[in-house]
């Protein structure tokens, strides 16, 4: 008991970056004001060990950070601004020491802190079973800036904000290997994308700052059924033109099939996929430019009813629910 | 895949209480509108298969019934409005059916119904391991109405709104029995104290509608811990007095050391404990009647520096960091 209490005590924030927590832990519940012109946007997202992670594939530091950065994710989506998150995390009886538990929350610090975000509450029990992590992020976005998937539109180009299929091919890597591949710097960016994905927070911001119709999802589960949710929420079909998504080099040795695997269907890369008008698309690029940021232009959008098909050489396949595609 | 996405639709709210819900469950992230003069309120709460229920001992509906009470809890105990909720769910891969993993659902609908509380958002996962939910709640309260720990002053009376103990004595028949002692008539109180408790939200709500000063907390832990938390966050001492406190009959022919078990340090009842002037609580006593809500008045605040005692026939012994008292 008293230990437990030095282990909260421990991980119990120490400042606030937002004057617009009122209560944050210590209290039954934690409390914010508002903006006059904002709304308030939550999502929360869990990791279980031995499913999403593995002490083997992830250092300890990297679970905090990704988990995090999963639920940011989210808000990037939604083009918000990060603000507040809770931390549930059930702990297992044995197999993990207070240190390693302190080390999640310093991975999660470490992206709290470059985006600002403040520990606002939580939650920590014992289980018998994997360690489980749970976060919900919040964040606030203006009224009427909100980004939804449901905002295609027929003639719409569809984009991505970066490369695909890094994180699968690092963590294929890794499971090859283990740990130690991560000292082979040419697989630095794969092992980044695996570990310690990236939100794309500030490229949602600048899209809800444009005033332009976008639709926007982040990519955690592949780019193909990821298209597919804006493609049923905006009843259009979207075509994702495969001679245009950027191939990473090291994919080009492998078949066809494991590279669509990888860019296609394997998601946790966390770069956002959408949809706007190509005009719309030629203005933001070049913000885009100036943040040192980058938009693809991978596809496109056409009438219809939440269809997803993949082009090559101008051959139509259609992507399946499950997320494969048949000719 | 497939059947994954039946039950989550199987799960997925078909109406909405709130129109301030502008994103439901469907896209990234969930929103909401803020009323002009409020604050939001927020907790999570976690329960882990083996450690805060089994089946061997709560009906299946009753756990999520539970998760959501306790959860619901805290915003009673900061006197805040339940608004929505957001569950995740990491489902064992083996041991549930889905029709059970849907009762769940259906006992957090229960409450939900009755307190209007909109599910927003979650995310279910698989797990080796044992069943982990989490729930999020999100309420709201008028500026400067909160409830807070630290707001106890001396002279203040400590007050409880309900008896003590029930939620641990029913647990200690189940664990004795098994499900089936439900039957028994005499023990319905204690079995909805554990499988069902009733988060005082009316009571958390005329506390803060009030405008009195109150310090406020849920009793999760057992009285004497949240009394504790108080008297810290305050920086006042707390003397409990047994002499006051309602014993339910069933526990006097049981050891006093029995009794203080269930009575002072066993929680789970989601009572709330808090403290006030005499003058107050006497007008707020005459309110809480005319809503059918009980008060009952059990010790009082004196100048000190977080230490609780524990008074019995006027001999006074101190209560410990964890919870134990001392002659």
């Amino acid at each position: 008991m008293n230990n437990e209490f030095d282990w909260i005590k421990s991980v119990t924030p120490t400042k606030k970056y937002h004057s617009s927590v009122e209560v944050g832990i210590g209290d039954d519940a934690a409390i914010y004001s508002h903006g006059p012109n904002e709304e308030s946007v939550v999502a929360v997202d869990t990791m279980v060990e031995g499913v999403h992670f593995k002490k083997e594939t992830m250092p300890i530091k990297s679970i905090g950070y990704k988990v995090l950065a999963v639920n940011l994710s989210d808000l990037a989506a939604m083009g918000a601004k990060p603000r507040y998150f809770l931390v549930s995390i059930a702990i297992p009886k044995q197999g993990w020491s207070q240190e390693e538990t302190r080390e999640i929350y310093a991975g999660m610090n470490e992206l709290a802190d470059k985006w600002e975000v403040d520990l606002i509450g939580g939650d920590t029990v014992s289980t018998k079973g994997p360690l489980v992590l749970t976060v919900t992020v919040i964040g606030s976005v203006e009224k009427g800036k909100r980004l939804l998937r449901s905002n295609a539109k027929p003639a719409d180009l569809l984009f991505t904000t970066g490369e695909l299929g890094l994180s699968a091919y690092g963590l294929e890597m890794l499971l090859k290997t283990g740990l130690e591949v991560i000292e082979d710097v040419s697989l630095a960016p794969f092992m980044k994308a695996h570990q310690k994905p990236e939100p794309q927070l500030e490229a949602g911001r600048l899209f809800a700052s444009s005033g332009y119709r976008v639709s926007l999802n982040d990519i955690s589960d592949g780019i193909a059924n990821e298209a597919k949710e804006i493609a049923g929420a905006s009843d259009v079909d979207i075509i994702i033109d495969w001679d245009k998504l950027a191939i990473r080099d090291e994919f080009l040795e492998h078949s066809l099939e494991k590279q669509e695997e990888w860019v296609l269907y394997s998601g946790e890369d966390f770069q956002l996929v959408g949809t706007m008008s190509e005009m719309d698309f030629d203005k933001i690029s070049a913000v885009f430019k100036e943040h040192d940021l980058r938009l693809y232009k991978i596809g496109y959008v056409e009438k219809g009813n939440g269809r997803v098909f993949l082009e090559r050489r101008g051959n139509r396949s259609t992507i399946d629910k499950t997320g494969y595609h048949h000719f």
